[in-house]
């Protein structure tokens, strides 16, 4: 899966929470879904990351963040900065609280005047229900509230089906010209010339499973988004703390690791990624630990992990 | 000398210029007089650095910006939070542009609106001629216009020069009485009872030579700002380029290896470190190379290097 086109694949960047620690970055993931590259969050630092990870900058077209809280947005100025600084003339899209923009709008007036090669589209969000936020022929992203102490959103990443494929014997048996056959493929049925019409069901058959990928993050447990997050293959979901610190992660609005295996399991997620671990845990074995006796396939992210979704058969 | 408060000790926390790299931090320095830390440019990813070289938040209170480009401010922004994050109380001095407040300013009250509990002085430098803009019992801080495409001015921190000891011989000589040794320390002569007046110089001998560090960047090569780093034991000096690019130097106001090793030659300093590094040198062999055919010593600095001015006898 080297082809970097036909993979569904995140790259970690930042796994702290709010205090810096020497050796962990504050939040920033990158997912490729199949050569596209959406950037989600973006801790101070991020720029930097991308360069050790061998993210490309011009790679990046759009960026989620999640909430407005210094360790999501600290690194947007300095790559935005890095943008200019190297003559971007692509539209970059932003999708955020709308107030980011007035945020960063301020800044780069204040350091680059009207000097700014690209065109910035910011995107707001909508915090109080589901919401379709970009669509192409290949991918598709929504947001959706979660439960934070300012208003938050994840982001749910579905990759489209790929349309099926005819199956031979059955253009053959009723002799389907090429011109019906993109429009088959599609969805559409078929009209023999003695009238029969053969439904799209019997004429293909599917190549792939789509892949899926949700971002739960910052957020305490609750209810309300597991059907946002239903099924995905890999989710990634905050555990700031382990259970000996539940009360505090309650009133913080943050998740324990149980907390997250919880949310896995009752979205049957396939796999759990769990990360923005407090400063004051020098090692997240016991968080780990109460996560996988809850939901066993969930791994703690490092810095520059590269998760892959393969590919799977229907 | 591992007592930080007999100290002369800078530490390197970034050493790239504007375009990240994936192994170099933009720039930052913490140089420690005694006990005192003092940050010099706050680049993106400071505070981690600090973490990473054990340079306490709670150390600083003073912080030299030099212009107001991207890369010497944009860690400004994180550390401040953290340090409201961890409930600082103690006032922080930040020494700069005017316009930085603004900019500041905005960006914490849309964080933390009037919720920040320390007070941060805005101290605005000025960019015409050399200024005293810190002094206490141990140090002196100026100052000093360099000549880069926005205002920016370079800091020169001198240790004062510790009071000398009193020569025993001649307080028995002159029958000093107690009370009148720490004022002979300080500068004064002495009155003998029969109406002879002994020199300060008679009756003391000086312990150290002061110390001193200077610190210019970014700044393209220009005499103006030799006076002002005259005879420093230790200065650093911007090298973004070699010879091979001294024409996009001179239009960009950046100094080549060989511009920042004539300063050192011209200044009379003990030591000089270059850095500020363009991100199209992999190596900074060459940058070093030709500075040190002019000024022999000379060190290519790296994030993490600890350089110590030791004391010397006068």
């Amino acid at each position: 899966m080297s082809d970097e086109t036909m993979s569904f694949q995140l790259t970690i960047l930042g796994t702290s929470s709010a205090l810096p620690t020497s050796n962990r970055y504050p939040t920033a993931q990158v997912l490729n879904v199949l050569g596209r590259f959406f950037l989600i969050d973006c801790g101070e630092g991020t720029q930097t990351q991308m360069r050790k990870f061998k993210i490309g900058f011009s790679k990046i077209d759009h960026i989620f963040i999640t909430h407005l809280h210094g360790d999501h947005i600290f690194g947007l100025i300095g790559l935005i900065s890095t943008m200019v600084l190297l003559g971007r003339e692509k539209d970059l899209h932003i999708y955020s609280h709308s107030e980011l923009q007035k945020f960063i709008s301020a800044q780069l007036n204040f350091l680059y005047a009207d000097k700014i090669p690209m065109k910035i589209v910011f995107h707001p969000l909508n915090f109080k229900r589901e919401q379709l936020i970009y669509e192409d022929a290949k991918v598709s992203i929504y947001s959706f509230p979660l439960s934070h102490r300012i208003p938050t959103c994840g982001f749910r990443f579905d990759e489209k089906p790929p349309l099926p494929n005819l199956l031979a014997k059955k253009i053959e048996e009723y002799q389907i010209p090429i011109c019906e056959r993109q429009r088959i493929k599609e969805g559409g049925d078929f009209l023999t010339s003695n009238g029969q019409l053969i439904p799209h069901s019997q004429l293909t058959v599917k190549k792939f499973k789509a892949r899926s990928f949700a971002f739960c993050s910052d957020t305490r447990f609750d209810e309300s988004y597991i059907e946002s997050i239903k099924n995905v293959d890999l989710l990634y979901h905050e555990a700031t703390f382990a259970e000996d610190n539940r009360k505090l992660a309650n009133t913080t609005f943050h998740s324990t690791g149980k907390e997250a295996a919880e949310v896995a399991l009752k979205a049957q997620a396939g796999q759990l990624l769990i990360g923005h671990f407090s400063a004051r845990y020098k090692d997240h074995a016991p968080i780990l630990e109460e996560a996988r006796a809850i939901f066993p396939n969930t791994k703690a992210i490092s810095e520059g992990d590269v998760i892959q979704v393969e590919k799977k058969n229907v």
